[in-house]
């Protein structure tokens, strides 16, 4: 049985990360810290808890205190802002304590891209040693590790549907566009007028065009994924939902190109995995069908006079695209089954 | 390990069966049936379900027939349409075959009632022996019986909140109101005007005043727990979310009655049940809090000086209020854990 | 041409009532007031009304400033929120303005019960001389005031359908109920944890049981049309949409009583109104239908045999529950058509 | 006076002409038909409509035929699905009637780019004379026409943004990508399971991609404004909400071009165009700032280094997306002010 602390349980991911450990077969919640909420149980922060006997009950949040936690845990999950994980994820690894970061603080390995976009980085010796949680591409990597920087929910979608593509060679590095949509509950639970109901019911709009931070995380994996350089044209948009990713993604093939190979990819790549999910041809996925689940499922289209592929790319934001795949990756890093507390299927409504 | 059939798998209550019966610890799914989708897979009627490995991913809906499922289940759920359900609940008891009802066939005691509103029985021999599935309160019946008319998803909520007041005589039995609140897939998977997305979208509104059909379902129930005969007031109206019901219920105390007494009722009552949670003083239960349970959540407001009581009672029209009590009452009906399959716990978004 | 100010412009109503005034045939908007974005446009604050050419483009938002305000206007809307209207109210009324005040301010003539669930009243004096906005009930009495207390949302639903029923002596005056569902632009446009998307979208909720502040302002207006004190019972919810609100009140006749009658009654109240529409027998409104109108639909339900009535009374919050009626108001105070900018069709969706 | 007929007044885009129409200060409305509810009223179909004294009030839904009709009218609306329209349009044009249809009929200048799409066109020789109704675009030829093709919802996003920049020769027509997302009342009112409030709701999906139909009608208009035959990518989603409709727009410049030079291109083309609003630097519209207007919100980014545009172009998909656009080219036909009847600003929410 595996110990596991959760620093930020009272926030969207926390929580889910909450209820996923609650629920797995191998794990038991030890310890969970909360700033607004220090000493309250999850209980009375989500009712929606009350009476489920899953060893979070008794837990009250705690300050977050590396020395205190590190006694009772074998893992932290890190659902902090960043710049806040990078105060406390070396002192957990300084204690032996394994480090599931879901910020973007160890999600880089170059210190000045992320520091072009976040903030002066007080921990760069350990970017070199983090692994970018991306699970079904850095899976072995990710068995040694002792630090995961788990990645955001738009570089999930992008870098699943397009690494195979790059590494086979089959597309161009140039002219790469992620059209992406989210719904709202990426932005967390805190207030503003941007989440406000009546803001974005019925509404729908594109923000930060070209300055959105996740751009240099995605444009770093695919580099390394690539003989060159990429710089991938990044839109997101907000839609009027809470849980759900979808970016329509549009890349050119190097040479003529049929359906049937880049599915031949896709198949080599993703045939056994659980939580990649390719459709047939003719059909594209719906956010309804991941919601609730740890799947990214992909759909794609291919013009074969034009060479122009389009790619669609679902996650649920707050599992595939958060908590689940932080769970996803303290499966592969302490050698338990990778779906364990992931498998349960949800229905379509 | 009980195996189970699914009789009309391909809606809205069907699926949710399948998923609760595939991730219950007790159960193998044998037999799905689907007249709209015959021979087709789950998965191609739901792509949300592809790749889950939970024992449905190989069955094909066939053709509902007696003679041929009984040879590979143990019990039979029947997600059918009132009447549909009377022409093989028979075939499947015979053959001796549990049957979980989710239809009005089997819910009423007295013929006539049943007649009034819906149509003629074709099997009234056997509403006798049939029990009314409102786990808590049938329990012992439950567990003797092998067959079960699930209640209603607007009765659910409203029995499991009055019950208790009403065999403790401490309501009148006159003036008693529900007005209660449903979410759209209450009305299941057909197409029609009432639920087409611009119809319903941000807009409310109230149906069947006087004259719906769960009005004498409870008024029989409530009755059988009662001296007197009871005939309440009952307004349905539909709220524009998928998942969901919450009932507001105004009764009178009988004599003088304090916030605490009430209190104490439920407590003897439901202390004990996993999913029943009553709500502490002045707090009262979101639809958020049991979307995605098993649970009927109750908090409640007494004004002392009126004896007024109001009692907000919640649920998951699809699970406590259809698919997932009929699962509660399979457990009961083979000895299993009354929790097993249901005791996973969700996040509030 | 009357020379409006409106004060509060930036929030939910304050931009209704811009709306409003700038597609009105008599009247000129002159001056507009925001504490928030001081100096700034409209169509800085809300990007939707660039580019229309109403009267409103060229005004900047000023401080709230009796003296300044008062050389340029004849109106002012006070969209304040309750205590910070009674600051300004009387500083216009002073210099000759005329006022319709949207807050709790001067709903009330008796101070007390003002006081007991808001605050010390700075200006009592004034409530004597303040008339209820209530347009198609205190007509006359708005025709001569110069101040005017505009409802509040919940009290108009539940006024309009009551006052006729109680004023012919037809209804009990104890045992009434109102279960009342507000869309969540009634909590106008702060942030919050209650009105972040996340947490209203598919959820729905009762709240403040026993102590919501329309209460009072429900019962002194009722007990003005009767015999007897009246006390009502009132719970108001939480719906996951925009725009929009619903009363179902409960109430028993105090001798036999027809639907007929009920309709009669109705009818010589309200059938000359323009802005209360009464439905036929059977037929039930919906929230989309006052959509975006100034109007309140009221469908009813008698049950001949208990003598219970069932009333379904429904308008825009924004609109017949603030600004429309507030526009309603001022057409009375001025002489004008009482219609006049308030009579656009809306379509369904 | 223009008298007014419109032809499927009981659907989503013929209850909105109505509308219109109805609060248009140069029109009366004298005739309207639907097959669905004939004999009916407006106001038996749309309960929202009752009471609105605006000279629809005492149609009823006649069966379309057009000698009857062209005693009544000047101008016949045709809200009717294509291959419907064909029929009648040229017999309204024959009794001297003017015509704007809004099925797909008569946007083509090529009979055969619409028979690959739809079916055999039965009156090409009117597609010569036929103007695509794209207001700001074909303002002049509108003038003089009796039959206009309005465009479609998609289109008419699209087009608006491109052909500005491929008029001026700034962007390549090659390469142009439209990523596009429309509300769901772009389907109509018919039900199926594509508009079921529960395969919508909390979801979103790409559908048709390489073969919606509305893809040759773009290409036709664009083809048209440049000196290459242009074919884009076009890839529709559909959005959980009601009305409302963006696109992303991706395309490449020619020459290095500054965000300043864009910004010029379209001031001089929609600088006094009341119903095109550009948007400045770093500003990007939301569908709610369109909501119940006729406006066509437009923001772009440049990306200076790389020639790279990207243009967010939205729309009401009902108004400017049909209804609100055919109204705004009857003003063009009949020398009316452009903005009569379209002209009423709304708010935010």
């Amino acid at each position: 049985m595996i110990n596991v602390g959760i620093a930020g349980a009272s926030g969207y991911t926390g929580v889910e990360l909450v209820k996923l450990i609650s629920n797995h077969p191998g794990t038991k919640l030890c310890s969970i810290t909360s700033n607004s909420y220090k000493d309250k149980t999850l209980t009375q922060i989500f009712p929606s808890m009350r009476g489920f006997q899953r060893g979070f009950e008794n837990l009250t949040c705690e300050k977050l205190d590396a020395d205190a936690l590190s006694k009772k845990i074998d893992v932290i999950f890190l659902a902090l802002p960043h710049k806040v994980s990078m105060e406390y994820a070396p002192q957990f690894l300084d204690r032996g304590i394994k480090v599931v970061d879901l910020s973007a603080d160890y999600r880089f390995k170059n210190a000045s891209t992320y520091e072009a976009v976040y903030q002066n980085h007080s921990s760069k010796h350990l970017l070199e040693k983090s692994v970018y949680g991306l699970s079904e591409i850095y899976r072995e990597q990710i068995k040694g590790t002792t630090l995961v920087g788990n990645p955001g929910c738009y570089p999930t979608t992008i870098l699943l549907a397009l690494i195979p593509l790059l590494k086979e060679g089959l597309i161009k590095t140039e002219g790469i566009i992620s059209d992406s949509k989210s719904g709202v509950s990426g932005a967390g639970r805190a207030t503003s007028l941007t989440s406000h109901f009546c803001e974005v019911n019925e509404s729908f709009n594109a923000y930060k065009i070209g300055n959105h931070r996740h751009t240099p995380e995605i444009n770093e994996i695919l580099t390394a994924h690539s003989q060159k350089k990429i710089d991938i044209t990044f839109v997101p948009h907000l839609l009027p939902l809470t849980r759900g990713m979808l970016s329509t993604i549009y890349v050119q093939a190097i040479l003529p190109v049929s359906e049937k190979e880049i599915r031949q990819v896709y198949e080599s790549w993703y045939g056994k995995e659980f939580f990649i999910r390719v459709l047939d041809k003719g059909m594209y996925p719906a956010i309804s069908h991941v919601r609730g689940t740890n799947c990214c499922d992909i759909g794609f289209h291919v013009n074969e006079e034009t060479g122009q592929i389009i790619i669609i790319s679902i996650i649920d934001n707050l599992l595939k695209g958060a908590a689940g795949q932080a769970v996803q990756n303290m499966n592969i890093m302490f050698g338990l089954e990778e779906k364990d507390g992931l498998d349960a299927i949800m229905t379509p409504i």
